[in-house]
């Protein structure tokens, strides 16, 4: 695990490169909160791309979803797959169209993903059910041999990824006088700007039909839920 | 538009396939509530895969992004991208490890985009603004030719997508006896199973520094806010 990320072509932002952040910690924070991530694959020629259940896992990234078939042939044939995580933090609502923007923290990863087996592969779900829902593993029984068999989870090393991020209120385009002083702003200083800050929330439980009565919520849904706090800027 | 989708080769979903959905309907209330995409292309014989935002715009997506350059580039060159909107609407909590999933509304787009230019540039902008924030288009001044020009906005047509929807309690893939009546359970009728759902929810806006006391949040900021209502079953 090293703590700043290097920069390489593939990994290099084009676009508005002052958002691109090398900060591991930054990092670990987008996939600490994230569960789900899109993976792109190549397929025929094709790009193709589907979401995944993800989690961290020191350095690198678990993914988890019923369509790994295909991007787990990309991965034997020893194609590369990219992944991306992105957390949309808010809509920026600026004076001009042109300057709205979106607040984001994403991350990109490049590489070949792994195809867990055995030991490795039990650890590995294990982990994603408890970044998914902490504590979960110990509520419910092991997976049996047969379920272990029927679950493809792939591993993929954050050696090579990207992070950009945008946070803040948004900015002017315009000539400075055109946004500045209130009070000499031909109107614009009338217009409201700002953010409207967004973020991914969990509503209450719902049992499932057939839980009985007087179960209560286990704590590690109650986790789950706190984790996904309301929106701030 | 049509309101049936066809399925064909590459859209055909292979996983799961009874979660397959071929309404229109579906599609559209999926991009009626989306803000963002994750765009895929190949380059150099890699895959990439970058967030833009998205708007429906009849029977196409559009699609407006600050990385848009090298996406751009191979709708130029006539290579195919792949776009995924993706809905996480809940944490599906099974009494297995194995049987946990997520409810989600997907859509994959596979086609060539058309970078817009001109008039249908500047209504695909407008169009992009207000499916963001409605409204907003009539609260703030009409893009300048400057801004216009700096501006990409990719149009992709709908022809070729599938839907793929997950909805409701956990299934299990025990065997019935495991799972049926609590009196008879073998204890599995004591663990909690449901969904916690999940939605991308609006928090209260942030003015930017320089917004004056006494403006009101405007319309379309209370719009958009609205429109991404708290997350239910």
């Amino acid at each position: 695990v090293v703590d700043e990320l290097t920069v390489e072509e593939q990994t290099r932002v084009r676009r508005f490169s002052e958002r691109q952040v090398v900060d591991r910690a930054a990092l670990d924070e987008i996939l600490r909160v994230s569960l789900m991530a899109h993976v792109a694959v190549v397929r025929d020629g094709v790009p193709v791309v589907l979401p995944f259940a993800c989690a961290p896992d020191g350095d690198a990234l678990l993914l988890h979803g019923s369509t790994a078939a295909g991007v787990l042939r990309a991965g034997r044939e020893g194609a590369p797959i990219a992944v991306a995580v992105t957390l949309l933090d808010g809509l920026v609502v600026a004076r001009s169209a042109f300057d709205n923007s979106m607040n984001y923290r994403s991350l990109m990863v490049l590489g070949v993903p792994e195809a867990l087996e055995g030991e490795d592969k039990a650890r590995a779900l294990n982990r994603l059910t408890d970044h998914l829902l902490p504590g979960r593993v110990d509520e419910v029984p092991p997976s049996t041999r047969r379920e272990l068999a029927a679950t493809t989870v792939l591993r993929l090393r954050l050696d090579r990824c990207s992070v950009k991020v945008r946070t803040g209120p948004p900015t002017s385009s315009a000539d400075p006088e055109d946004t500045g002083d209130p009070e000499d702003d031909g109107g614009e200083g009338s217009v409201w700007a700002g953010v409207l800050p967004l973020a991914v929330t969990a509503g209450d439980p719902v049992p499932s039909p057939d839980v009985p009565a007087g179960i209560p919520v286990p704590a590690s849904v109650r986790a789950a839920a706190v984790r996904l706090r309301p929106p701030t800027e």
